[in-house]
């Protein structure tokens, strides 16, 4: 990211690149909350010492002019998927100095140029907009006030940096997965038609198809609303139209945990009799019987890329931000096809 | 609540009340995510228009010397405990035109206490309180700035309302719902020893058991920290004991999970060879396979309530606060022993 000198808040980010380990196993250790190998932790304990890194700081020392506060934009406050990503911001303000204020703007792109407007107001010292509606046009507007960084956007300015996830990639990776084990007939339970996730990764499940030469049945896709209730609805209209397939690839976990219900419901094992797959590694989705085999986003990375960059930008430098890439996690709801 | 008048913004509660309908039915039909029949739709819009509750109202019309905004303190912000009631308050900001800001205490009094501060230093009109580890004389003490409404204390001035959930009721209906089941011999994964809602906990299990004339095993208690991980690990720990049981009762769903997936792991089948119940109900607990029978906690009635006493508080009014009681939600995990 930088050469040599860190012109801003030592942050975790940087400790764990020091260290030679994980973002997250720099958290466990500052957390205590699970085993490290005795390398690793005091790995981790000397680039804490040299590089003067303070987890416990408190948002005290206000520097002139600066809040010392930083606003984060989320969409739904209640969803496990933002979730993760705040972990990862909190995570990153870690000896920064920084508090962080969450506002919500209910993907309603009114409201949220409203809270955008509010934590300007408030003299925020620089914003994480995360997914979003407003125009990319007018996140740039707002980055001449104060720094922004954005998810789900490729933005770029002095003072903006947007990020996205490759979405076609990740569908790809799940179907190829599914395909490798040979499967044949595999179901796509999408998001709404004009969501721009779900056409990104539908375009992913036609490009894994089309590579293995199989045709695209639209009869095979199904919609949901992207959660739990609406994902096992789906999958029961899918039932009734007498559809074969051996496979089914879930837009997101939440609607793969549906999924999953409507087929136990209906006496069908998982993975025995149908494989499934889905799309984010909630931290829940380790917990389901059986575990959840998916597409691991890096969500908690996110959080804790968005912040150490917007870090920089709050201390006026140029920050390469390159995400974590999307990852199969292979578990135990998909196998061989037979 | 109050008598005839409402001297602060009208709330989805208050409409709630006025259609004679849950709250949650009002928040579906403004969301319009789920069917509803015709009548309670026609109570719910003939509240709206009477009471002139508009719930897209924005935070513009700021009063003189009022921020229009509440600040909101977790402490856990990726947690889908704190979720749910943060969805509860959401919705009950709706056409309050106020917004809200949230900050995370981290379980620690210290950051806790600087968060308060924090929000009070940014004018917020005034604070919620979830959780949290500050003393109640603290919170007395900040709320003759501006009211606060506190979760998990019994305090009372005229500027600040506390509540407390009935946790050792709680667990009595669950332990209760097992023994009547025909269970004897049933385990509990606690949380820490030094852990306010474990130690209440533990009181309904064993007082529980005293009802029913059984003897309080302390070898069938082991511990978690409440999290899905831990509680896979408490309960692996319990079987390397060779104690017998036929029921498990988990602190929590999260640690329900946990055990969930130990018990798979085995082989165990629930509930034909061993009952599960939860305490909480998180939204996910319907989508385990089978779903998870468990003591409702009212976290989203929680938010609203606690919204709509600070929304008062800040008019000046005095409001009592009453909670709905905790709720056995009989799923699929529980069934008579044999």
């Amino acid at each position: 990211m930088e050469e040599n000198q860190i012109n801003r808040p030592v942050t975790l980010l940087d400790v764990a690149r020091e260290a030679g380990v994980s973002p997250s196993t720099v958290s466990r250790i500052l957390n205590g909350t699970a085993k490290v190998s005795q390398d690793k932790r005091k790995a981790v304990e000397t680039a804490i010492a040299e590089m003067h890194f303070e987890p416990n700081q408190l948002a005290q020392n206000l520097k002139k002019g600066c809040s010392m506060t930083i606003g984060i934009v989320v969409q739904d406050i209640s969803s496990p998927f933002f979730a993760e990503t705040l972990r990862g911001i909190d995570d990153g303000l870690k000896g920064s100095g920084y508090a962080s204020v969450i506002v919500s703007g209910h993907w309603n792109a009114q409201e949220e140029s409203d809270r955008v407007k509010l934590l300007l107001a408030r003299k925020v010292d620089g914003i994480i907009l995360l997914s979003g509606r407003i125009e990319d046009s007018a996140v740039l507007h707002f980055a001449r006030q104060r720094p922004i960084v954005a998810t789900g956007r490729s933005i770029r300015s002095d003072t903006a940096i947007g990020f996205k996830l490759d979405n076609e990639y990740g569908a790809l990776l799940a179907v190829r997965h599914l395909i490798d084990l040979g499967h044949r007939r595999i179901a796509f339970v999408a998001g709404p038609a004009d969501n721009a996730d779900s056409c990104e990764r539908l375009a992913g499940y036609k490009r894994a198809l089309l590579e293995a030469n199989l045709e695209f049945d639209p009869q095979l896709v199904v919609e949901s609303d992207l959660q739990e209730a609406s994902g096992l609805l789906a999958m029961n209209r899918l039932f009734e139209t007498k559809q074969q397939f051996s496979a089914v690839f879930a837009i997101n976990d939440q609607t793969a945990f549906g999924v999953r219900l409507s087929l136990y419901r209906k006496g069908i094992r998982v993975p025995d009799d149908i494989s499934l797959i889905g799309f984010d590694d909630l931290p829940s989705s380790s917990y389901t019987t059986p575990p959840l085999t998916t597409i691991r986003q890096p969500l908690y990375d996110t959080g804790l890329i968005a912040t150490t960059a917007l870090l920089g930008l709050i201390s006026g430098k140029k920050i390469d931000v390159t995400l974590p890439a999307l990852e199969l996690m292979v578990r135990e709801t998909t196998r061989l096809f037979r």
